[in-house]
């Protein structure tokens, strides 16, 4: 049976600092919206705010690029401190033109810039930083469901949602970069259809498509919707995290 | 201000015959389902039921392959009509291997065999059909707002969704093929952020955001649900349809 879905904001989450315990700040926040996690609940955080409690700021003064990084910058015009990151960021730059670097991140996504973003970050213009993707989304995504399922006694699952730029069509759309507590990926290959002959393929990136969802929720240029409750959605539960949706380097057409 | 948003599933949505008319299915389903349409509503519409009315079925028996689409059959294991039938509704082709053809259909969508579907079509094994894409889906949906906006007086927008495969990730998600009444790409670029620093690009492709938080809840193996009314949603009027959602070619990198 299908139900509704609904995606509830947390309102008023509190600005992130390096340092922070996340589970904590999810905590209050639940409370003060007066919410309670159920099981079959899932929340979806904006990456942004892990990697900040994570302390993910890099200063740009205290990088150095070597000339990999200075040849790259020169031909996409950008700043080679950024692009210095970027590459040290990467496993594989798969395409480049000015404004954009486009590559595998060490953590096996194709993104824009190594998902390095010089937005919402605080202004010091005679100092600025960036700041980079968590360091393990999964990792992250998984130790704050540990924490939530605990105390509510709920069987939740947490995603960490990125916007992402993709091939072929305009804008981002919000993507999971880590998650915890369900399958990514719903296989429905086989699955009998209304007539009863098999599906050929249908395997759905439902954590993509819940990363989706709520960015709708979160918005983009302000910073004051990070964390959205996901009630009413069907995943499977699983000790798993987000690597399923990579696709496999061999079995990709798109490099 | 960011507000809850509600996905519902239009329940017991009646299976769809050539000729049908879509707009009076829309109108007696709402109506059973107990929902009127109100300003800022959406509704999403999954391509089959768009394509079930409109009659794009073929019947393979009817289609003589040519020469490209049988080696290209024979190249990708499958039935050479089926080829056919998608390279008539191609431009071109990006990439194939065994049991996958890209293509860019004629409509510009990036899409694996063209969309065109075997699953929940009506089993006649003597005598197979497949389905194809709505002729022109902005068109149709288009021709959706404008009877639905005129029956509830609301301003309404209308996406039709399809699962789609994506470059670099596993699992397909929703995306829309047409779109009505709204504006497919939010233009956040230069919105101020927190710290008022100007973002440096965030173009958000709603409609897809949008497309994809619909096939959560309509589900894949079963065609229960093919319509969901989405409320709450942030989206800007206009008279436009989905194309800005296509990357101009000579900007696509992953060709």
């Amino acid at each position: 049976m299908t139900t509704r879905l609904q995606l509830i904001p947390l309102q008023d989450f509190p600005l992130v600092e390096p340092g922070d315990k996340l589970d904590q700040l999810l905590l209050e926040s639940l409370q003060a919206n007066e919410l309670g996690l159920e099981d079959g609940d899932l929340l979806v955080l904006a990456q942004k705010i892990v990697s900040k409690a994570e302390g993910r700021y890099v200063r740009l003064a205290e990088v150095e690029p070597g000339p990999e990084a200075i040849a790259l910058a020169e031909a996409t015009d950008k700043d080679p401190r950024q692009v210095e990151l970027i590459l040290r960021e990467s496993r594989e730059v798969l395409r480049s033109r000015p404004g954009v670097i486009i590559v595998e991140h060490q953590l096996g996504y194709v993104h824009a810039n190594a998902g390095i973003d010089k937005s919402n970050i605080p202004r010091v213009d005679s100092d600025p930083s960036v700041l980079l993707l968590p360091k393990d989304s999964d990792r992250s995504a998984e130790a704050l469901r540990l924490a939530l399922a605990a105390a509510f006694g709920a069987e939740i699952a947490v995603i960490i949602n990125d916007s992402a730029g993709r091939a072929w069509r305009n804008g981002t759309v919000g993507m999971a970069i880590g998650s915890a507590g369900m399958e990514p990926l719903s296989n429905q290959i086989g699955d009998p259809d209304l007539f009863g002959r098999e599906l050929e393929v249908t395997e759905v990136a439902v954590a993509d498509e819940l990363a989706a969802a709520a960015s709708l929720v979160m918005g983009q240029a302000d910073e004051g919707c990070p964390v959205v409750l996901v009630r009413g959605a069907r995943w499977q539960p699983a000790q798993t995290g987000s690597r399923a949706l990579l696709r496999e380097r061999e079995l990709d057409m798109f490099r």
